[in-house]
């Protein structure tokens, strides 16, 4: 039982204890933890000797630390949990915990690659059904391999970022014109934090994911669907989805889902060895998408086809090396019911059926000044609930389409 | 003229000046700009105050250095040429000239985001008809945008780099196998880096190229097909390209290739405003593919379609933001004729014609052992050329199809 006022019964207890990074005042970015309410100081924590993590969390990201490996993920994590249950440090403690309300949240760790994933069979059969119509949903590969690409990691951004509209080129029956997108949508994922990396003409074992991966955000893909539809044959999205990609400021740990694995959907036909995790687990996610505040959907992760080991196994199987900071994302979470999607490509079935978001009974896309806000809570220990922070944005105006000279 | 032994003449006189990070015996690596067989350590030369810049050239990489902009880049290369040329710097400059031979060149810069054009309609029609017989040679989209994807900037190595012959899944009769690459290729290309940085939501304008642009390396973007073929439908290449990258040690500044613009190929349709560069030049980089030290193509660069200052509009007329860094390549260069095509695809007609190289008659693809070596010259002042290095590979065979267990 921890002593921090609030977080009996909070799900961020200990059980939890999620990473950031937090400005506080005019002081230098910091490295701290969540608890209730409260970010918890560890570069105060590490300064005053509290914890030893041969300065890693002295850094203004988490970068250094997440590449100590789990061994000295679990010591810290051990000991962060002492300093919080034990009466006999809460003098020395007590003065580091500083209240969330009072610090701003940054982008916790420094993004090295970042890869998108395409891993939902209900998102994948969605969108083949909207754009092939009559077609088999799934195209021919996608059973066979975690189909992914790579995205723009300096536009990777925290929740809380404004995402300006972009402007592109979208298809007319007169050819492409130029303008703000018209079909501005979101896509809600999670994200693997890679800590350790790996050397290049390696590749990662699909039972070695643990020994790799850091911890867990939540992702907004953001996406232009006209612009994407445009430009993305042969070689895949890129401005339709390079503007922004919103994560949640919390990395919570590995060690903080241990109780939300679940045996992952059956595949079939049979995976080749390399993919093959044995057990086959995915994780318990239940993530919840608020549109203008008003709940929308609700994916489960659950359910996605392929899981985070296998979709790591894939990425380095033809020897591409792992840098601590790589983030690769899960691809949009779908569930089987309407309800249940991750964009609102398939809420609206391609902008047919519109929904009644407030008092506007036609919304499809996203419009200017709308908010996004997408939340996960996985199952804890002991009957408790983990959460996993939130990703959200507010989408600007677009800018004036006539360039901008600089100076 | 410049007292250096033997610059009078050579392509890389005082009319060229490509900067690099060396290491020499056992010393930290340090940036430097070649000079006929030298290497000018500029490092000690900013150490002794010869050059004034901020201390960004006592780096181990280029970045610091190209973000200071226009400005410092033509302060600093004014005071280089002054130091090589006036005699009474001589005393003060000669301690500070490396012998190339005695130093082991580096990745020049730490890289951002790679992306990844398809810029030649050579060679995006020579694809389409090879994977597309019968149908248009290119897609609805190719004339009106500079189709790109994002790389894996993780895996950007410098040349001489050996390339492991990546593992991955390829189609057959009987479904996907998992195994080596039979189909490993090249794909010769030009990049262009980044130096000073863009705002999000902001884009550059076509005319701001040199702006933001430093200067210019070889890349090798080697290509397994096999995979690529299978895996890229509908989001792109992925593990058939992110298993290796090379890139030329030296990059070229643009003042150094003032000389090589040439106007580009008219385009038709007309390109819409954001794209409109006025005069509409490309560079006149003339390439050469040397396959296991055999001249078997000579890909012209003045061919492509697309300009690098169309390339960096697009890439950020979304809102995308630029880093430092961030490195785009221009896509395979390739000419009008079959001895000018920048991939082995092309050359040997998807590996239909077998072409003669060394003693052997029948080659198509990459066998393990092969070195592919990439070199460019362009026009400088007076008659003079321009060297731009060479991005040079060899492959070593797939490692145990196992995988690789980690400690």
């Amino acid at each position: 039982m921890t002593w921090v006022e609030g977080a009996a019964g909070s799900p961020y207890g200990v059980h939890n204890l999620p990473y950031g990074v937090f400005r506080h005042g005019d002081r230098a970015p910091r490295i701290g933890v969540r608890v209730a309410d409260f970010v918890l100081d560890l570069d105060g924590a590490e300064a005053a000797e509290l914890i030893l993590a041969g300065g890693a969390l002295r850094r203004p990201v988490l970068n250094e630390f997440m590449a100590l490996g789990p061994g000295q993920w679990s010591a810290v994590r051990a000991r962060i949990v002492e300093l919080l249950v034990d009466e006999e440090h809460r003098a020395d403690v007590e003065p580091l915990l500083v209240p969330l309300a009072e610090v701003e949240l940054l982008l916790p760790f420094e993004v090295a690659d970042y890869v998108d994933f395409y891993s939902s069979e209900h998102h994948a059969a969605n969108v083949g059904q909207i754009f092939r119509p009559g077609q088999p949903p799934l195209l021919p590969n996608w059973k066979h391999l975690p189909i992914g690409y790579h995205g723009r990691a300096g536009t990777v951004v925290v929740s809380d970022t404004p995402v300006v509209r972009p402007c592109g080129q979208r298809p007319t029956s007169d050819g492409p014109v130029f303008g703000p997108s018209q079909r501005l949508d979101i896509e809600a994922e999670v994200g693997f934090v890679v800590g350790v990396p790996s050397a290049l003409g390696d590749r990662v074992p699909v039972d070695d994911f643990a020994k790799y991966v850091f911890g867990v955000v939540l992702v907004n893909d953001w996406s232009a669907r006209d612009i994407q539809a445009w430009e993305y044959q042969p070689l895949g999205p890129f401005l339709g989805k390079s503007f922004a990609t919103s994560v949640s400021p919390w990395v919570t740990p590995l060690a903080a889902l241990a109780d939300a694995w679940v045996p992952a959907p059956d595949q079939e036909p049979a995976v080749l060895d390399y993919l093959r995790d044995v057990p086959h687990l995915g994780l318990d996610l239940r993530l919840a998408v608020d549109w203008n505040g008003e709940r929308v959907t609700e994916p489960p992760f659950a359910t996605m086809y392929w899981t985070p080991a296998q979709q790591l196994a894939h990425l380095t199987v033809n020897g591409a090396s792992l840098r601590t900071g790589d983030l690769y994302a899960s691809g949009t979470v779908s569930g089987p019911d309407r309800r249940q999607v991750g964009s609102f490509l398939e809420l609206t079935w391609g902008g047919t059926e519109p929904v009644s978001v407030g008092e506007d009974p036609g919304r499809t896309f996203l419009a200017d000044g709308d908010t996004v806000t997408i939340t996960a809570t996985a199952p804890g220990p002991d009957g408790t609930t983990v959460a996993l922070g939130e990703v959200t944005g507010t989408i600007l105006p677009a800018r004036s389409v006539s360039p901008v000279a600089v100076a």
